[in-house]
């Protein structure tokens, strides 16, 4: 039986929105704005990392991508050139996720030309690479040309075709880029055509979100069957143990039956993402609680401190639970923007304000240290503690971030977050708006508008102007981590409690009300579960949303990083000068250890000469020179 | 130019002795004796392990060399079978691990005839699969004949022909299988000739110590050349990146001006045994010095309390300074043996203490643990805390011993160890006699005779009956771990200082004097260096020279093993049955912390039912069933 073929037909594409819509029959609770409905002001953290990203992090990418032989290998296998393939046999998926990224930056006011051009240049390219039937995989095309769907456990193809669907998605939702679309659901038709009657599935999840989103897009359910198919698919050994075992592609239980997240993150969470998306279009409760389930488990025994997933080097592998070395702590980036889309996707379709919570932790501390302050550099893996004496073993543990990587997943991935950071902000309807992440930015949501100015994450004061119908709803979200809080409306003191994590205010408004949330901010000292044993004994130092950190920088030369001792009960201070950032001090001591014995019965003493500590946020390490750091501190007085 | 070749000449074979023979112009602190000088008994810990090897683990060898195809890799290269080629291209070098143990089993008194068979056998299939110049491996004659010397950093073409030689070395120690000394000899020569002049090196070290030692048997300088060579040409680039880096085989660095180990634990150690026996053959004290500096770096910073080197899953490495996790330890049983092999060197080319306390540490605790109590289970990878909730992800993470590894360099590797344990318990010559390690046994060592009766280490008490000349020395050492001794000669207290880790009594000898030596072993609560972040706030329990460690089966079914703290400052008990195994109790208290948050800024208070707890011997663990175990335990009162 043949499906039938739809991007000859005449369905409409639903535009507007930005990544992750909900179509009109979802189960949904929160529905998103558009990335048109969002502006982020360049006076904000993250207006700037937006800008950032549109200035640097893109344009760095789409010069990447020319040097590293990504577009090059398209245009072999285009036939225009004769060079051999380059890099990985998925990178083409690089130059989806550039693409993707630029036509997200294309929507914002004043994107840079250029961007457009290399939109268009690429989009002529994979209409001249792919196929006439549809098909479209330079490495299958040049290198491997007889490989076409023989080896599903590792060749990618459909990560890599979930990877332009997305960007397809982009294209069609800011109505950008038309060929792309079509030149993709060609390629998505032929996906349905081959894969709804083959018991097949990918070694890396990802098409299943992408087909469920261009299923969102365009109306044409098979993208949503071929989706959920591939998600029902997986757990019956299809895939085969390979080298990791079949853990590692999420393959050794069927989706809806896991307890627990195993094997490689970014798999697990990218098939999250899909289980999400597919359980919301087709109403199936039972799918999304096996999602929520997997997503609590990660979040509840595997999650660092820094909101980032994934402990193990050897296989970029969820540990056992607890297992959360700050050392060798794997956290890849990827991982940590795959959290934030789940945590993105289980928010709209619940509105419960964990999982926002969650979205702010990732982005403010893991995802954001991934790039440097130059926009230009990245961690692949992000630990939370550089090691005195750490030896550079390449790029898996940089200990520096680096311009590129040989398997260069993660900077592009970056660039499309950060190019979309718009339409996380808020979600809304007729009846209301919920706010989710505080930053400077202009909304304009239906019947309202709202402007919302802040210096969060360094400040806690939030003020709001709003302008809205009176029979509308404006919810803020109060953070998990913040224990008290003070709400104004036009500089009146306002009873105020949170419901479910929010503060629900439902007006009367007028023309321009005045709304403050001061959020209290004082500097925490975090503990972690007794069962996460790399940490035992130390606190982690947190303020608002962000986890600090010391750095070798900040110490005198002769103190090792390893052996300052926080003080458990000094003060902890937040020392910041007016607008912009906060350090926090700290006392503590540093007695040498360079000799002590490895193992004795002895038990230590600390000397005891006072040290002052400046710790700075953990987002921002690195980016003075190279050097040890850590997040979690020993207390002293640990027996 | 050509290089004579020694196999036709006729050098003697200097028979006797064991593993690691210095030769006569070697510069070494101590000489070793030979098998044939020391008989262990059957009724002590060592003698038990050796008689289960010869029984079980040496037998089970043999079997799966048979069933895991790789004698039949060489009947192949025999071209006396078109069997496809089985298992990893280094697998011939199981069978020379096998071989060696089975030749050092032959030395002890009432060996399996089987044994023989299985050397003669073997020793008889090798000439066949050898070709015409000398170059025998089965891999690059079946499987990628055309191969041969071209993928230095990846053949494991040398570390194969190590093997052999050692196997050979065995042979011509223990003056067995002359065949095999003779047919080694010709490959030896023939790598004499290739690589004296080319400029290569192996990507896994184990020739280096190998040729010294079969300079040794032979007194043929050009093998020891060649040893030095190899060792000297490291670390200049030879061997290329590769995947982990010039680090992981040691080819970042000169191994002389190396300051740190790196890299693959095991490559690390191999080439460390060699630096050591060319040091000692040459006079190279440089050499010795750079031996031993690494070795010093890797018991100060890098060793767990188990004697085992080596946390790094990923690559199989050694990790940064005092990145020592006990949930992933990589800690793979070949290096625990390499450890003891270097140990075992460095004591005899220095005489210092220290050496042996490793060797003893290792083999009672990381070594013994390798094994199950039938001698038939194996463990690869030797952690310190299988968690709760720990998922097996194959051969490299076993939760429980397996009895054969795809990759199964250790089974055998530990057979040819305990088949010569007897060689390691002491060195001597003529003016007197170091006892290193305590086990029952009878030593004839020159002009003496030593009668050792012990239950160590379960009881310190260790009875000697020594007949000796009067101008004699006998040194016993009294371990590091040992802060109260008594020793008594003929029934009488004697005073006895301990120089150097030794008890030096000089006499005077009668026929059957009566020396007693009480090592007090109190339990011990060890702590970890401060750096360890990873055990902050544990001890770990050690009675003697044994490590305990906790196990869920010895705790109430509704106590999950990560929530036992341990009562700091409550009596730790050794309770024995008589003579054999002794269990440590104490006592301690497991709050049920399974709905306690990963990360809150509460400090977790815990619950006060007391629990008596049981710990076991680290070697015993995981003998009665599969379970989760713990060597560091939290003390309770950590902030």
């Amino acid at each position: 039986m043949t499906a039938p073929k739809s991007s000859g037909n005449p369905l409409a594409i639903r535009g507007g929105g930005g990544p992750a819509v909900p179509g009109p029959g979802a189960v949904a609770a929160l529905r998103p704005l558009g990335l048109e409905q969002v502006r982020l002001h360049d006076d904000g953290l993250l207006g700037q990392w937006r800008r950032r990203n549109a200035e640097h992090t893109l344009p760095h990418c789409v010069e990447r991508l020319e040097d590293s032989g990504n577009l090059g290998n398209l245009r072999a296998a285009a036939g225009e050139s004769d060079t051999e393939f380059a890099g990985m046999w998925f990178a083409d998926s690089d130059v989806y996720k550039t693409l993707e990224a630029a036509l997200w930056e294309l929507a914002a006011p004043g994107a840079d030309p250029g961007l457009r051009d290399f939109v268009d240049d690429t989009t002529a390219l994979l209409a001249r690479a792919q196929q006439a039937d549809g098909y479209l995989n330079s490495y299958y095309t040049v290198a491997e040309p007889g490989g076409r769907w023989l080896q599903p456990v590792r060749s990618h193809e459909l990560y890599c075709a979930g990877h332009l669907i997305q960007a397809a998605v982009a294209a069609g939702r800011t109505g950008t880029a038309p060929e792309l679309v079509e030149l993709t659901r060609r390629f998505a038709d032929l996906l349905v055509e081959r894969f709804s009657q083959v018991e097949e599935v990918c070694g890396h999840p990802e098409i299943e979100t992408a087909l469920a989103e261009l299923y969102r897009l365009t109306g044409h359910h098979p993208y949503l069957d071929l989706a959920r198919r591939f998600i029902d698919r997986r757990g019956h050994g299809l895939l085969g143990g390979g080298r990791f075992g079949a853990r590692y592609h999420q393959d050794h239980v069927p989706p809806r039956a896991a307890e627990e997240v195993a094997g490689h993150s970014v798999r697990q969470l990218y098939l999250l993402a899909g289980m999400v998306d597919v359980a919301v279009e087709t109403g199936d409760r039972a799918l999304l609680e096996a999602a929520r389930r997997l997503w609590d488990d990660a979040v509840r025994t595997r999650t660092y401190v820094t909101g980032a997933h994934g402990s193990r080097h050897r296989d970029e592998a969820y540990g056992d639970p607890y297992e959360l070395p700050p050392d060798r702590a794997y956290a890849e980036t990827c991982a940590s923007i795959a959290a934030f889309h789940v945590g993105w996707r289980l928010l709209l379709a619940t509105g419960a304000a964990g999982y926002a919570d969650e979205m702010e932790r990732v982005l403010l501390n893991a995802v954001a240290a991934a790039v440097s302050e130059d926009g230009r550099h990245f961690f692949y893996s992000n630990p939370l503690h550089l090691r005195t004496g750490h030896t550079n073993s390449g790029e898996e543990s940089a200990g520096h971030r680096l311009p590129w990587y040989s398997c260069a997943c993660c900077p592009p991935n970056i660039a499309r977050l950060m190019a979309c950071l718009p339409a996380y902000l808020a979600t809304g309807d007729a009846n209301g708006l919920q706010l989710h992440l505080y930053a400077t930015a202009t909304i304009e949501a239906g019947p309202a508008r709202v402007q919302v100015r802040t210096d969060y994450p360094w400040q806690g004061r939030v003020e709001l102007t709003v302008t809205a119908p009176q029979a509308w709803t404006l919810a803020l979200r109060v953070p998990s981590w913040c224990a008290s809080y003070r709400l104004l409306i036009d500089g009146e003191p306002a009873p105020a409690s949170v419901d479910a994590g929010y503060l629900r205010l439902t007006g009367p408004w007028g023309e321009g009300t005045r709304v403050v949330l001061e959020l209290g901010m004082p500097v925490r000292q975090v503990r972690a579960h007794p069962r996460v044993d790399a940490v035992r004994g130390c606190v982690a130092l947190a303020r608002g949303p962000l986890v600090y950190c010391l750095e070798q920088h900040d110490l005198p030369e002769d103190v090792v990083l390893e052996d300052v001792l926080l003080d458990a009960t000094a003060p902890l201070l937040a020392a910041g000068r007016g607008k912009g950032p906060v350090v926090v001090t700290a006392s503590g001591r540093a007695p040498d250890l360079t000799h002590h014995p490895l193992y004795s019965t002895d038990r230590h003493r600390p000397g005891a000469t006072p040290l002052q500590l400046t710790a700075v946020p953990y987002f921002q390490w690195g980016n003075r020179g190279h050097g040890p750091m850590r997040v979690w501190l020993p207390l002293s007085g640990t027996p």
